[in-house]
């Protein structure tokens, strides 16, 4: 299969590193300004990967490196139990669309050895992986093995995912996003879930969560990791509730653990966990506006209220961390007490659940196993920053993983809008993953339509907050966008546009003729009266010599404007003006 | 014609004050709580008004409060140009849809009287626009009366609008929203104006600017006016350059003051002037990445490159001034050197125009006009908080009024979301009316359904900040949705969402069923699996006595641990971990 693109102006280029070591990005080609002057191809991170064959599944890139450490090795693994596929496929001896390709034999870590990138990183040695994603964030590696070492970032890489593409999650790197995908008990087949995973990376989903509830989970999952150049997170308490049939209060820990090995060897690269709720935390819900609406979360209250027991996850934390550091899983600790509505924001509940998590961050860090954190959901936007400082301070700096947060209830159909917002400020300040949201998020399962539109929406709160953090080189595409649109090259700007085929469809509804897409105004104004090329004209008058030395002038007298401030005017207020 | 609802749940109510005063509220019928008890309808803040025959106009709901005031008297008025409509009009002696309505003689103040609103509250005239604002905004009228005495808050009002029903912008009321429409040289009917009016303001706009530049500019203005329940703004300078041909070097201070007039007695009751873009300041923007992307700063500094010559509409201010305060028209300071691009953002141009506007600002002031102040733009995420705290310090709090911003330039088709990120941010901090930016800015002019979905993203964006200011009861109706959420009142939260019927359409795509509709659980999880339901069930748990002893001793625990904050986990860090 040819790597799908968002543009014809789109290409697969690479940047070549030491060793070998090969990063894919996107080369967007550009036209020359109209002084001639030409443009260099745009080169953008890219997330779609090399492009497979759904049936065969991609190559496995980082199978040399995982053997070449000499710390691994294969076993036999899980036998198979058709319940891994739910009820339909024991009833009929099968999945509804197994497996044919490839089938590598598990790799786990020899006894005694750990095999995560914190271990790595935290024995100086630097992995091709931390090679890999300095090449792609254009950084020094020095910065990825310090930040791995201190929990700061994750490269999610279970050894079992050779095909994924590393990349790492870490507020000093760009802000990462996560699409949702998976089916439910209503829908959909596994042709459409891969389907899904290949449309959400093409448009720039940095890992992918699988989140299915329905029937086929593994075998689902199977064709997902097999296919997938990101890393791919799940959430196991919903597959092994499957396997009680639904029941919270039938799950055991031994089911669960089976369920985390099970996708252990299947490649999973980080799960959540919700093991931070806690029984004592349960009550603290009661009077909330929305209780708990975590599925996770309400899945482990609902069993601790059933069995008047201390959450399981918590007290088998230390084996998940030891199942963890022999395939290099790496946590996401689930929010199961995020607030559910604005209502319910910053209370009790959550923040307690938040002080368990960082005591469980830090407890995985003993076993080397990398961390992320989750958080919430619904906040107004004037408490959302609390949610990350806070989290950064209880938790080291392990990253912040968010759903959004929506920042008001009252838009359903637009929650991906809603969160955006929540999400650029959360980012901001430190956010280094935020979970998209669609906008079918509160109604209904998302499409592929609203797979693109939860994805796109993201990719802007992502950037918008890399603009705002400052990052090295995060500003350029904008700068480019934004020449190629005072240069009128529309073709350009399409390009370099997060949404290609969108920018020129809407174009084309006003102006379609292809001429239009070379013309030096546009369809708002019209020739006459077009800004940008009045601009243009008055570039070209203080082009002069004689001008420049006017411009200069003027700058310095508008610097000092500027450092005066207000004082030059509010001493000429005008008598008799109000509020002096 | 029957008012238009946003859905059959939804009705006209009207809350009734003292002297007769009214005010129509949408009132949202909900269903009772599982329990049985009665949830009472909500009262939603209503722009769309009472609904009026396109042919026939709206009743001058204020023509009694203005004429009472004895300080007008109606005139012949300027006579019919032709050319006010555009060449087309007249080469065939008539615009190409006249207005047959009632046509009533214009008012202007009797000499030497001001009749602008800021000019009774400064005299401690409460009015009954005062009043009414203050009902709809459920706030004392002493407030309205003080911030629009202090020019921290306008109520635009012409007197040749007595149509539309009055609101305020300003900081300490509610954040307002502005939406465009307006035909171009290329497309649209009046008709299709006067719907797209009725269709924004049945989403929520506060305001609606008519940006007209095709032909008929005049008579669509008069539709508009006429049919207008909420303030209507313009851009004269449009016009005017209508009127010389699209040459902008042509435009005189007679032309457009003429225009000015012309649509002071049609009812226009904001207008954008650009008097800051002096001809000092024009070189600043030479180095621009996207120069001046203002059409009308670049008319104005296309004027003065062309006769080297200031800009004739800041050395005529005061006559501009004169000619507001006899049909109280507020200024809209235009800001013509607003960046074009988040490389543009807060630089030396943008500034120093600012600084002119408030200049300016306190210069209307000493005639009684209300002022509002315009904004950017683009401006990256990290420094919008600045513009608006800027302005409002230099300004002397005059209201704020912004085009977004957009944090980012990379998402052409999608600028309502980049836009509407940085427009929470900026009403966070004092913007009192946002302009919407719909999904075809940059690209090409909005439809219908482009409009719907500016004004609800940017209702979104408005109440987002009203919530985060703490304004009274903005959470409210976030409260009123999360309990019919939390209750599956399905058909409660549709109503009572920002689009009603596209929630119920995206619910409907999944579980279209009507049952499903009461169903205790939704399209995502299925009956099994429902987390809402889960936390019904600790709820009940936790309803008896003892439970709530029990939570009653973890609240107190919790905000033991809360007050305790990181200490008490970082005392426990197991030993090894990194960061310590």
């Amino acid at each position: 299969m040819k790597s799908l693109q968002q543009s014809p102006a789109h290409s697969l280029d690479y940047l070549e590193g030491e060793d070998g070591i090969r990063v894919p990005v996107t080369s967007i080609k550009l036209d020359a300004s109209p002084d001639g002057t030409p443009n260099p191809p745009f080169q953008a991170y890219r997330t779609v990967g090399p492009g497979s064959e759904p049936e065969r599944g991609l190559p496995p890139l980082r199978a040399e490196w995982i053997q070449a450490r000499e710390d691994v090795s294969a076993y036999e693994g899980r036998e198979r139990d058709l319940l891994d596929d739910g009820r339909s496929a024991v009833r009929r001896g099968a999945a509804s669309d197994e497996w044919l390709g490839e089938r590598r034999a598990p790799l786990v870590a020899l006894d005694g050895r750990r095999v995560t990138q914190m271990h790595y990183a935290r024995a100086g040695t630097v992995t091709p992986e931390m090679r890999y994603v300095a090449l792609r964030e254009n950084c020094p590696v020095d910065l990825v093995v310090s930040e791995v070492a201190a929990g700061r970032a994750i490269i999610p890489a279970n050894i079992n995912h050779p095909e994924s593409e590393p990349m790492i999650i870490g507020k000093a790197f760009l802000v990462k996003i996560n699409a949702n995908i998976g089916n439910s008990a209503v829908t959909s087949s596994i042709a459409e879930e891969v389907d899904k995973l290949h449309w959400a990376t093409l448009w720039g989903a940095d890992t992918v969560m699988d989140l299915s509830t329905g029937d086929d989970i593994h075998t689902t999952r199977e064709w997902i990791l097999r296919n997938s150049p990101v890393p791919i997170g799940t959430v196991p308490i919903y597959q092994a509730l499957e396997k009680v049939n639904g029941e919270a209060s039938a799950l055991t820990w031994e089911i669960f653990r089976d369920t985390v090995i099970e996708q252990c060897e299947q490649g999973v690269d980080y799960m959540t966990i919700h093991a931070g709720v806690l029984l004592r935390y349960v009550p603290l819900t009661a009077d909330r506006v929305t209780g708990i609406v975590s599925r996770g979360g309400s899945i482990m209250a609902g069993w601790c209220l059933a069995h008047h027991q201390e959450n399981f996850l918590y007290t088998h934390f230390d084996e998940l961390c030891e199942i963890f550091a022999k395939y290099d899983v790496a946590f996401s600790l689930g929010d199961g007490l995020r607030p559910g509505s604005t209502a319910d924001a910053n209370d009790a509940a959550q923040f307690a659940e938040l002080d368990t998590l960082a005591e469980l961050t830090k407890r995985a860090w003993t076993y080397d196993v990398q961390v992320m954190v989750e958080g919430p959901g619904h906040i107004p936007f004037h408490l959302v920053r609390e949610n990350v400082e806070r989290q950064q301070e209880l938790c080291d700096g392990a990253p912040f993983y968010t759903l959004g947060p929506l920042v008001t209830d009252v838009a359903p159909a637009y929650d991906h809008i809603t969160s955006a917002i929540g999400a650029t400020e959360i980012a901001r300040y430190g956010t280094a993953m935020l979970c998209y949201v669609t906008p079918k998020e509160h109604l209904g399962l998302p499409n592929r339509d609203d797979v693109k539109t939860g994805v796109i929406t993201y990719k802007i709160a992502a950037h918008a907050a890399d603009l705002a953090k400052g990052h090295p080189g995060a500003h350029e595409r904008d700068d480019a966008l934004s020449k190629a649109r005072f240069e009128f090259r529309w073709r350009d700007q399409f390009s370099l546009s997060l949404d290609p085929e969108t920018a020129e469809a809407f174009h084309d509804e006003t102006l379609p003729a292809e001429p239009a897409k070379t013309a030096h105004f546009c369809s708002m104004c019209g020739p006459k009266f077009c800004s940008m090329r009045i601009s243009q004209d008055i570039r070209d008058a203080y082009g002069s010599r004689e001008a420049q030395e006017a411009l200069a002038g003027m700058a310095a007298k508008s610097q000092e404007f500027l450092e005066q401030g207000a004082k030059v005017y509010i001493e000429s207020i005008p008598v008799g003006a109000p509020g002096a």
